[in-house]
């Protein structure tokens, strides 16, 4: 009778488990970028402008997985949300270089064919990630810079902005701060060249990167990354964003992944794609092998966070900053948002 | 008395694998990029001129290994050789974009200390891998591309030139040939615009990067590549060479690695961090991590090659393509150079 009670309990535990799991089975993941976001820095105004962009943007790509469309579709749709958005560092809202230009990078995985596209150092392109998405779709390569990659996406029909159209206030404003504070700094160590070519180092002029992950009904995974990298940035420096096995990647086997952070180490750890091989490689959960790689990238000195999105819908949304803009969507519409720890 | 025999044969055997080990222990591996290169279509005084630069770039690095100097420099010394030597698709020699212009990549990477750098299209600095080591010594920065890039080699000291430096009349005549074949090929697909945004379907425009690893007394390795590219490439587009896990990647606990091929299929498999995982996750060794990674490659339809060594000395050179200018330099300064299968 006990052993019956047993086998009854274990029955229920694993139903409940299962119904538990299907509950959990997410659609999407996005991130808004990672940093010392702090509440006591937020004022109610801005924490529900960020909710309700983080909610549209999901609900963007969610309606098309809903609607029997791919996770590619759903990862632009989702990311043109974010890049149209100024609150983010991606298209409308990105930094500025020190030269006080906003030159854009992004990239697209698709991860049932391996294929991928990326673009960087772009100022003209309003979406990168659609511009990212042709170079995979209607080129036969993965990368391309500058204004050749401005030249193919406009013959390609993409819309092509006045780079005006990125000012905003915020960033320059921020730009102008951050040419001060290094000015100052440079004053500092006795005007030595070092510190000019070494650029801010202040963290957080590094931050607010997008990124989506989505699985669509077919049980295929795609990944995005947009960004206008990092604040005063020099010497077309390019980060994690573009490139692909740094800060996206996508594997139908394994995950796909798009990180948010301090992009330097980011590539020096190659973070997305070794992310995606302790799960192939040592049958590590999508969990268990994100906290290694971004534990890794903590040990080095980097800082930053990453979304990273199963086969099974299985998330993970690790970070080592104060907060990451982050949120999720279940199969069945349920959304998750958050900011801080 | 047999059993005594056995013992016998089989120390002196493990004392024989122990010196052929040493024998074969390797100190540098260097490749001149991978593609259809064929003894019938090859003169005599080519191939020699090939085993010769090919000779002198070992020497120069092992000169430095000799020395005690690091792997990093050993790696550079080498690329030096081949960059300025016209014979290599890499410094010049490099092939001709669309435009007529000769976009440089190159990246180099420490695998003591996993620190990175890398330029991408950059048109003027002479020696495009001692741009990678500057970024990598002398920014905070992993990559730059264009004039960014270009504006930082001045500043940090570095040789520029005038991009005609690097025109070489074989390959002006290769991008006339490459264009002339593209046109007529757009005219057979009825002038879609589609082949054009598609680019050159020659493969063998693709190939004769250069890249080096070594492996100094300290027991550690260093990896760089350095390429021109595609002929008649456009658009701004960037290979695999200068992206840190796909062309180039280099790590004291696993290997030092430096590809040559179709890049497009090198950045979708991230093939040089892939080879290192295994090696690291799964216990490989640098040959099986290598042919796994390599066979990923052909399967998508890729070909090229890679040049492998791993920290206790051993090398791996496989390429799926009809022959790979490459050669090796063991600890003790024997120099074996290879062109075809």
């Amino acid at each position: 009778m006990k052993r019956l009670k047993l086998i009854a309990l274990f029955l229920f535990s694993a139903l409940t488990l299962q119904v538990s799991a299907q509950q959990k089975k997410y659609a999407m993941v996005i991130h808004g970028g990672a940093g010392t976001i702090l509440k006591k820095n937020m004022s109610p105004e801005m924490e529900a402008a960020y909710i309700a962009v983080l909610t549209q943007a999901l609900q963007a790509g969610y309606a098309q997985i809903k609607a029997g469309k791919t996770s590619m579709d759903a990862v632009e749709a989702t990311i043109h949300v974010m890049e149209n958005d100024p609150h983010f560092n991606a298209g409308k809202g990105a930094v500025f270089t020190h030269d006080g230009k906003n030159e854009l990078d992004a990239a697209i995985m698709d991860g049932k064919t391996l294929m991928a596209g990326s673009v960087a150092g772009v100022t003209t392109i309003k979406n990168p990630i659609s511009a990212a998405r042709a170079v995979m779709e209607k080129s036969e390569h993965v990368m391309m810079v500058g204004a050749g990659a401005e030249q193919f996406a406009k013959e390609v029909g993409l819309e092509i902005v006045d780079p005006k159209y990125f000012w905003t206030k915020e960033r320059w404003n921020g730009l102008q701060k951050a040419i001060k504070e290094d000015s100052t700094k440079a004053v500092l160590d006795h005007g030595s060249k070092k510190s000019e070519l070494l650029g801010s180092k202040n963290h957080d002029y590094k931050f607010g990167t997008v990124g989506c992950v989505a699985l669509d009904k077919a049980g295929n995974l795609a990944a995005g990354t947009s960004t206008g990298g990092m604040t005063n940035k020099k010497y077309g420096r390019v980060g994690d964003a573009p490139i692909i096995g740094a800060g996206t990647y996508c594997n139908n086997e394994t995950a796909g992944i798009s990180c948010t952070g301090w992009g330097e180490f980011y590539i020096r750890n190659v973070v997305a794609k070794t992310i995606s091989d302790l799960m192939e490689y040592k049958s590590l959960s999508v969990a268990e092998a994100s906290k290694i790689v971004l534990d890794k990238v903590g040990k080095m000195g980097g800082d930053g966070g990453l979304i990273a999105l199963d086969k099974n819908g299985n998330v993970a949304m690790p970070f080592n900053t104060e907060g990451m803009y982050r949120g999720t969507i279940t199969t069945d519409g349920k959304i998750e948002v958050s900011i801080y720890k």
